[in-house]
Formats: C-alpha cells, sequence, structure tokens
C-alpha cells in the first residue's frame, strides 16, 4: 500500500519536474501532534512517530527521525520501501544536507510551503542556492494522491473559563498592543494553535490529546482578527469578541486577508513558527520577533498553577485506583498493554474536568519500555503478568490542567542487578535535578546532566532530553523552556524563569529487556535573593507513589531517602482525602518510610 | 593623554570621512596576548584588559568589555574620556549591534582588516548591510597616530625537540597533508601562532608569556610554505626545514604569495581564526573546515602528558618553596603584592626548563582577590601582612609543559562565615566536577554547572567560566575545550575528548572582600566502555596543597574529605623527594588528613 501510494507521487514528481519531495510531520502551525488532514508522512510512509520527515527521490525514500523512533520505525516500516535515516539530533534538519549534496545542480525539489516555518525555508534555501536548486510550493499535490483525505475539523470551539485561565482575553490583547505600539508596528501575527488557543482563551478537539482550535489571529491596536470557521463559535461567544474589537473571519480568510494588507503596514511575528505561506503572504511588511505569547505562556498564573495542582490530586487518585486495580487483577489473570492503557484512561474519566488523554499512553512491558515512544496496538500488543517491569507513561486534559507523569513498577520475580542499578540511577538523578537552585535565567542544556550524573557513573545514559514545558490544558509539550543536552535545542538554550511547568523526566533503557522512566512535573520558584542575584528551585507537583521494590537503598544518600520519605508522606497527604479505607491502607504500604 | 591620541584618531576619521572607527584587542593572528606592536587598543584607551574592543565615533569612545574587567576599567580608565560598556558575554561582539543601531544609515566604520576574522567581518557585515553602512580597511591608520609604536618582534627561533613535543614535524605535515588530499585541497592556510607553534615544532618568545612565533603557514601535498622572517632562524633549523620540503619565506611575503597562487586553487582555512585581508587574498580559492590543527593539538600525545606531569612536580616544588617563605616572611613584615608575585616567580625560575610566567601572575589581597584579572601594579601595590584572604593565580612556562594553578590561603586571623562558606562550596565544586564521569563527547556547558552547584545551594556564583583547555609549552588558554555556562562559546560546546589537558577553576568574589579561586589542571582520561558507549574521566595533575584553614569540614561528605586526604596524600608523595627535611616537615603539616 504503501509503495503504491509512493509509486503515484513519484508519478506527481515526474509530470511536475519535480526531483524530489519532502513531506514533514507538521500542518500549517508548526503543530506537533495534527489532525488526520495534515498526516501526510504518515500516509506516504507507514510512520505514525510524532517526529520524522520524508523525502522521497525517484530512487529512494527517506524517513528522517531520531533515536526516540528507531526501533518503533522498524516496526512499523519493515515491510514498505521506506529506508529509515538516524537523525542524530531530534528535529534537526539533518536531511537537508544529504538531500541538497544528493540532487544535481538545477533540481527541484517540491514541498507545501504551509507545512514549513520561514527559518526552516531560509535553512532549506541557503543549501539550494550553492547548486541552484529551485523550491517549488505545491499546495495542493496530495489532492489527487490522497482521495479519501479526511476534511479539517470544524468542532464547535469552546471558551475557556476565567476559572481555568485566569486571565482574560482583554489583558492578554492589551499586553500584545502595548507591545505594537512600543515597537511602532500595526500587527501581531500569530500562527501557532496553542499561542492563538490561550490569547483568545478558546480551546476545542480539533487535535488529538491537545484541546486546540485550527486558526489565524492578527493581532492590532484598534482591528483585531481570528481567522476561525464563523459556524464554530455560539452566538455568545461571537458578541463577546465583538465587544472586544475582535472580529471573527473564516479560516481560510487569511489567504485574501493578508495580502490586502496596506503597503506600509508592519507585522510581527515569528520567524520559527509562521508558515511560509503566511509569510510570502506578508513579504515586504514583516518584522521578525521572538513570539511574544509563548514567553508570557510559559509564565503561569496563579489559578493556573492552582488548576495544575487540583489536577494532581486528580491524576495521582486516578493512578493509585489504576496500580490497585493492575496488582489486583495480574494476581488473577493476564493482560495485554493496550488494556492496560485503556483502563487507566478509565480510571482518569472518572475525574472532574476530565476531557482526555494528553498524549498516546505509554505501556511498555519489559523489552517494550525500552521503545522510547512506544504504543501499544489495539491488536496484538505485549501480555502482562505477575512478573517482571512495566513502563507506564501517561497524561490527562482537564479543564483547569494538563499532566504528564511516568512510573515504572516491579510486577514481581527477582529483578536484575542491572534493573536495579538503573532504576536506582534513575531515580536519583531526578531527585538531583528537583533539588537543584539555580541562578535565574540558567538553561536547560547547563541543568540537564545533573538528572544524568548518577547513571554516567554507572556508565549507564538514556538518548533523550530530560524534560519540557507543558502548557495549562493547552499542550503537553510546551515550549520553550525544558531539559536537554543540546546547546541548539530551544528546552537547552532557554532560561528558566519562575512560575514555570516543567517536566523532569530521566530514563534508562537496554533494547529487548528493559526501560525505565520517572517523572513529575514541577513548577519553578524563587527560593533565594543574595547579593549574587536571585536563585530559583522546583517544586514537585506530581502526586503518585514511587515504587521502592528496584531501590538500592544502600545506594541512597540519607538527603534522598529524606527526599523520597517526604515525597510519599506528602502524597499520602494529598491523595488520602480522596481515596476509601482499603485503597488508602494500599498506598500507605506504597509510601512507607525506607 | 588619552585624550589627545583620540582627539588625532578623530582627526584621522574626519579626514578619512569615517563615522566610526573600531580597533580590537587582537592581532593579524587572533591571539589573545599580543606583541606590544599590536596593542592599539591599549594605546588609544589606557585599558590593558585582554579582552575589550575600542569604538570611537566624533561624539564617544566605548570600550565594551565583560565583567572579569569592570573593576580593572574604572581603575585604569578613569581619567580618560573613555567610557564602559557592559558586555553581559566575554568576547560577544555585543558593540556591533549598538555601533550599526547609533550610526546613520551610509556611514562608514573604518577599521584593519587584519585584527579581524573572517567570521567577524561576516556578522558586522549582517548588521551594516541593513542600512547600507560601509566597512573601510584601514591598514596604516597607527602609522601617523603612533610615532612610537614598537617594531613588530624578530628574535631568534627555537626549534621544540622530539623529546618535549613527542611528534615530528614530518609526522604533524603528514596529518594535514592527508586531510588535502582526501578533500581533494590544495591547501591549508594557518594563522593561528599557536597551531603554527605546533605544526612546525617551532617556539620564540615574540609575545609575552606565550612562546610563539609570528608566522602564517601554507601546507601543501608537495609545497609548504612558513611565512616567517628568515633571518630568525639557524642555518640547521633552515636545512631541517628544506629536507622537508618546508620553504621559509619572510613574514611579510604572504600578501604578494596568496594572490598569487592559480585561480584553480583550492585552499582550506578556518573563517573563525583567519585574518579578513587574507580572506581578500585568497577570494574564490578558499573553502572553509573546521581548524584541523587546533583539533589535533588539543589531544596531547604520551610525551606530551609526561612533560606536564613533570611540570606539575616543579611548579608544585617552587609554589611549597613560595608558600613557605610568604609565610615565614609575613610573620616578620609585610609585603606588596607585587613584590609577592616576583618572588614567586623567581621560585620557578629555579626549575629545569623554565622560561617564563605563563601570564601576568595574580596576586590579589582581601577585596583586589575579587578583581578577577586583576595585575598587581609595580608601584603601589596593596600591603599583605598577616592576616586574611590572599588569592594567588599564576602559572609557568617549561619547555616541557605549561601550567596554571590557582590557591586561596588565608594568613592569619579569624576569618569571616562568609568566607568559609564561599571557599567551602567552591572546594566542593572543584571536588564534584573533577570526579564527574561522562559520556566521550559531552560538552561544556553541560559539565560547567557541577562546579557551581554547591555555591548556588549557598546563594553564591561566580561570573566567568569553569575552565580552559591548556598548551603544551604553548597557550596558558588554549581552544577549544573547557567549561562554560554560554551555549555559544566554544568552551561550551566543545565535545571533551580523551587526553586532553583542561583546567577546573571555581571560584566567589565578593567586591572589596574577597577574591576565592581553587584552580587545578586536570587530563581526561577513559574510565569506562559499556553498551551505553565511552564514559570519560578527569585525573589531576596540579601538585599543590590546598588550604584547610578556611574548610567548613561539617560541610564536606566522607567522600569529599577522602577525596582531600587522598589529594594531599598524592601532592605528599610526589614533592617531598624534591624538598628538604624542613620543606617536607612543613608540607606535611598542611597535608595532614582532615
Amino acid at each position: 500500500m504503501i509503495a503504491q501510494r509512493l509509486q503515484a507521487l513519484r508519478q506527481y514528481m515526474a509530470s511536475n519536474q519535480l526531483d524530489a519531495f519532502i513531506i514533514p510531520s507538521t500542518d500549517p502551525h508548526q503543530s506537533e501532534y495534527v489532525a488526520d488532514h495534515w498526516k501526510l508522512r504518515t500516509y506516504f510512509s507507514g510512520f505514525t512517530g510524532s517526529a520524522g520527515t520524508l523525502v522521497v527521490t525517484q530512487e529512494i525514500a527517506a524517513l528522517w527521525t531520531d533515536s526516540r523512533y528507531f526501533l518503533q520505525f522498524e516496526d512499523e516500516c519493515k515491510d514498505t520501501p521506506v529506508t529509515l535515516f538516524k537523525q542524530s539530533i531530534p528535529h534537526a534538519p539533518e536531511h537537508v544536507a544529504w538531500l541538497t549534496e544528493l540532487l544535481a545542480a538545477n533540481s527541484s525539489i517540491g514541498l507545501d510551503y504551509r507545512q514549513f516555518s520561514k527559518a526552516q525555508i531560509t535553512y532549506l534555501q541557503s543549501f539550494t542556492a550553492q547548486k541552484n536548486q529551485q523550491i517549488t510550493n505545491c499546495p495542493h499535490f496530495a489532492k489527487t494522491l490522497w482521495t479519501d483525505r479526511p476534511a479539517l475539523p470544524n468542532f464547535a470551539v469552546d471558551i475557556h473559563p476565567l476559572e481555568f485561565s485566569g486571565e482574560t482575553t482583554a489583558s492578554k490583547l492589551q499586553k500584545v498592543q502595548e507591545v505594537l505600539k512600543e515597537k511602532n508596528a500595526d500587527y501581531y501575527l500569530f500562527s501557532s494553535l496553542d499561542e492563538i488557543a490561550w490569547l483568545f482563551n478558546i480551546r476545542s478537539r480539533d487535535v488529538d490529546f491537545t484541546p486546540l482550535v485550527t486558526a489565524y489571529a492578527l493581532v492590532g491596536v484598534t482591528t483585531t482578527v481570528l481567522f476561525c470557521n464563523t459556524d464554530r463559535f455560539n452566538q455568545g461567544a461571537l458578541k463577546a469578541f465583538q465587544k472586544l474589537g475582535i472580529e471573527v473571519q473564516n479560516y481560510d480568510a487569511i489567504a485574501t486577508y493578508l495580502p490586502s494588507l496596506d503597503a506600509n503596514t508592519t507585522v510581527l511575528t515569528d520567524a520559527a513558527s509562521l508558515n511560509y505561506a503566511c509569510f510570502e503572504a506578508i513579504q515586504g511588511r514583516f518584522a521578525f520577533e521572538n513570539s511574544l505569547v509563548k514567553e508570557l505562556k510559559a509564565i503561569k498564573n496563579e489559578v493556573e498553577i492552582q488548576g495544575a495542582k487540583n489536577c494532581m490530586i486528580k491524576d495521582g487518585v486516578a493512578l493509585t485506583k489504576f496500580f490497585i486495580w493492575l496488582e489486583k487483577t495480574l494476581k488473577k489473570q493476564t493482560l495485554s498493554e493496550y488494556e492496560i492503557g485503556r483502563k487507566l484512561n478509565s480510571f482518569r474519566q472518572q475525574q472532574e474536568y476530565y476531557t482526555g488523554e494528553s498524549f498516546a499512553a505509554i505501556v511498555g512491558y519489559k523489552g517494550n519500555g525500552a521503545i522510547i515512544h512506544y504504543t501499544a496496538p489495539s491488536e496484538g500488543s505485549a501480555i502482562v503478568s505477575n512478573e517482571g517491569i512495566l513502563l507506564v507513561d501517561s497524561g490527562g486534559q482537564y479543564q483547569d490542567g494538563t499532566t504528564d507523569i511516568t512510573r515504572t513498577i516491579w510486577l514481581g520475580g527477582t529483578p536484575t542487578e542491572k534493573i536495579i542499578t538503573a532504576y536506582t540511577g534513575v531515580l536519583k538523578g531526578y531527585i538531583e535535578l528537583e533539588q537543584i537552585e539555580f541562578p535565574l535565567g540558567t538553561t536547560g542544556a547547563q541543568l540537564d546532566a545533573f538528572a544524568r550524573v548518577h547513571l554516567w557513573k554507572q556508565g549507564m545514559n538514556y538518548p533523550h532530553g530530560t524534560g519540557h514545558g507543558i502548557g495549562s490544558f493547552g499542550m503537553v509539550h510546551e515550549p520553550a523552556q525544558g531539559f536537554a543536552t543540546g546547546a541548539t535545542t530551544a528546552r537547552g538554550t532557554t532560561p528558566h524563569l519562575a512560575k514555570q511547568l516543567t517536566t523532569i523526566e530521566p530514563g534508562c533503557y537496554v533494547a529487548n529487556e528493559f526501560g525505565i522512566r520517572t517523572e513529575n512535573i514541577v513548577v519553578s520558584k524563587e527560593v533565594n535573593q543574595t547579593s549574587f542575584g536571585t536563585f530559583l528551585g522546583f517544586e514537585a507537583l506530581t502526586l503518585c507513589y514511587i515504587d521502592t521494590q528496584l531501590i538500592d537503598t544502600t545506594a541512597l544518600t540519607t538527603a534522598e531517602i529524606n527526599w523520597l520519605n517526604k515525597y510519599h508522606e506528602h502524597v499520602l497527604t494529598q491523595l488520602t482525602p480522596h481515596l476509601n479505607e482499603e485503597e488508602t491502607s494500599w498506598l500507605r504500604q506504597k509510601c512507607k518510610s525506607l
């Protein structure tokens, strides 16, 4: 099937004089998770991972992705003509140098401008220019090739109420308008869906796992236009927007609106997120700025932080009930990884304001835990029994917040020394980074290694970053702060500020044997003010016991043991009011002092 | 005087239609320490710091430098019309955005192409192009303005013997030639003096503190030309070079040689170090590569590592004798910081193969220790008595190696709690980083914070990187590896490899109170090979006791106390064979187990 689709694409390429075609994983908004309509890369390659770029020539179909997805690729694409090209750095455009080198001078490369940011096209051009290679915009290439392509989503849009958002749209817009006045500019053009959802306090379910709305927004000092199909709003919402001076126009209207702007207009925008089709439409009228909203949004207000704390209780209760169910059930029968994931979701569904998972839950038994972005298939997933190791990475979308948590538990039998060493190293790393105090503005690359250093001492490591920002009823991976080794990634270079929500999630993976990861969400806060400056620290918000069966307690320092006991005490205090007697007694056992 | 010199420069600017002039601190070889001939920035500003750029317009004379030099600037430039502009990142060209913003469109900026690398001019052009500002090459601007300018150095060149270099020039050249063949290129053009000194095994004393030779080198597969005044070599050296196919031409001959190269020639070179005048001369014939020699040179061979170890014994003996002398003398009399620095040099002079200091020794008493690149003036430096804190950062050039060490000692009286906390935090940071094990290829930015984390916990920090590479009878600050917070500096982004020499030197500074720094040179080495990869660690080479008077031993872990006891035991074992009985007994006391 994939072979046929690639064959059709190659025919299209031949008849349009294209020597290569690039299909990335994203949509016109540089989204991480995209609506089915935009799953072009999956359609033509069979690969469903969230990161990866397909590059097709007449000779080769190359799927470029990073180490998190190598095993998944082998699994999904083994019977296709697609070849894996291993990226050393996640999301890095390593295919560009390869492709432009491979192609002859004066070749032509096809792609859809909407799927590429201005920054990405500029990067590509810096290579194609050297050999006079052409980039051809093909916005309609999939029309004849993908006949049963799903339509763009058009669900009703909900207004995200003040009790969850903590800030009115008027106040948020005013912040943007102040920057416009200060910079003497006319408009700020937003294309990132999470930024638009935050700015206008709107939510929907266009995209799996993320409550976003497909839209563009042009914010001006006097005129503000939200490009989002008007039939998605109820009359009350439209009237409220009108009162704020917000005009709602259909999504597609952006294509004609932007070119019609006066020639003297100055439009601020973010080169890293704006797609190249929009960029062409405002040629000569743009000025690039950092994404203002990305920065505003990353610092949570008190209502959002309280919402996150509420969610952690709900998530903790759901997870406790889930782990009790799992332990009980496995005493009597086996379960598939897939069933386990669905059951976990059903426990979350019992919680207030729950709208769905924040990403596809990873339930990885034994060796499957080593597949970092593993998703258990609905048919034929591994059968989990009363022994061995199980990794569960999951999260929920609640109207008052977004969660993301990983726990690795031992189901029975005798663990190997290697597993105990790895699990203990991961836990020590988590504690080390969570307990660090650091100057305001320290970057993720400076902090990342603290979560690794105990594993390094054991000759171990993990091939992914240590954490990411997280939204408030928004994206589970929210830019820009985080912890990453790479000095070139946003998660590596972005300074940490107070009141940000970030995950800490070290891990350790041995192919075909086990995967271990321990992940909490932490909030950053000021902990010290001295003549040397302001110092920040982290506070764990996630509330779920950490399995002590795999800990080598002799390898823990007194401070680490104290940390674990205190954390477990806190989990107990927070969760027991919401548990029955039997559940409480079970959790008390799991949270027993070391 | 500075006012008059600036006045003359402004007249020159006016008569040459220049609206601004940029004078950096470097020479045509991007050297850190430069011959007096190239001290243009000092001549026109009075500022002698090793990093800083002077930008002159008709209205302002702006000296851009970083926090290491703020106090020094205030001291040296207080009676001049020069204004300090504070850089947030050392060596970053932060003046460029400021100047091009300040100047009107179509303005003209003068500078000497030779003082700027290709990369620096490209960066400058990316700003000037926006306002159609011109960059004008003024290679002769100082001729009439600086009439008593010192001539270029022309000392005899020494051949660095194989017993110290560990590798013949023939072998080194062959490595370059292999790369040329592999890349199908004709020449490699070298302009960094340390790279040329390494490649040709030549040394001299053109530059303070660094045994380098003013030269360029063009290495070809068949023809190799060393551009260095021929009268600097003895006949034997010239004959030996001839045998190796190396032609020696005078230094200035490069200016005519490069443009005469065939139009089809391909010259590899390093955009970061090649000066723009040379770049212009090979326009259309160049290809940029990483500096091959920088990478080869950073990995020391066994002879160089053994040489470094030998130097550490000599340095340790000199420092022990010096600290004994200091303690004894201060019991009877006071001493100036300047005297103390000279005396330290005299103890090193008693050691074999010593040729001079590797940088201007920093002897900072009390508050002067907080001036990070402090140099005690020969007249009127602070008077040191039998109490308080003293920071001594010094190093030596020996034919078998280069040293750099800092110790901070307590001279008497009762130290404040703040000093003890800071000293203990610095020591803990040193141990933390020195003891780390990490995957091959980990960068300096990932490791840097391990030396800070204990200070951070106390609300303290230091405003400089944590360490730098060091040469072998070469530059005391040798690129590229090191430890730095900045993800944009080479010391931050360069991967650490085995067999490199690097300093670890955390510190803590409180203006007008104290400066603390503890610095050792370490060698990197393989410590583990697992399925996760190769892991490196560090081994301290520097041999000198660490003053235990300022340590809060209750704040040390057992592992830290064991480290210190073991280090002191090693220092004793290594140094006592070279000390007399009295010296040995003194050192034994200082190295007493905690």
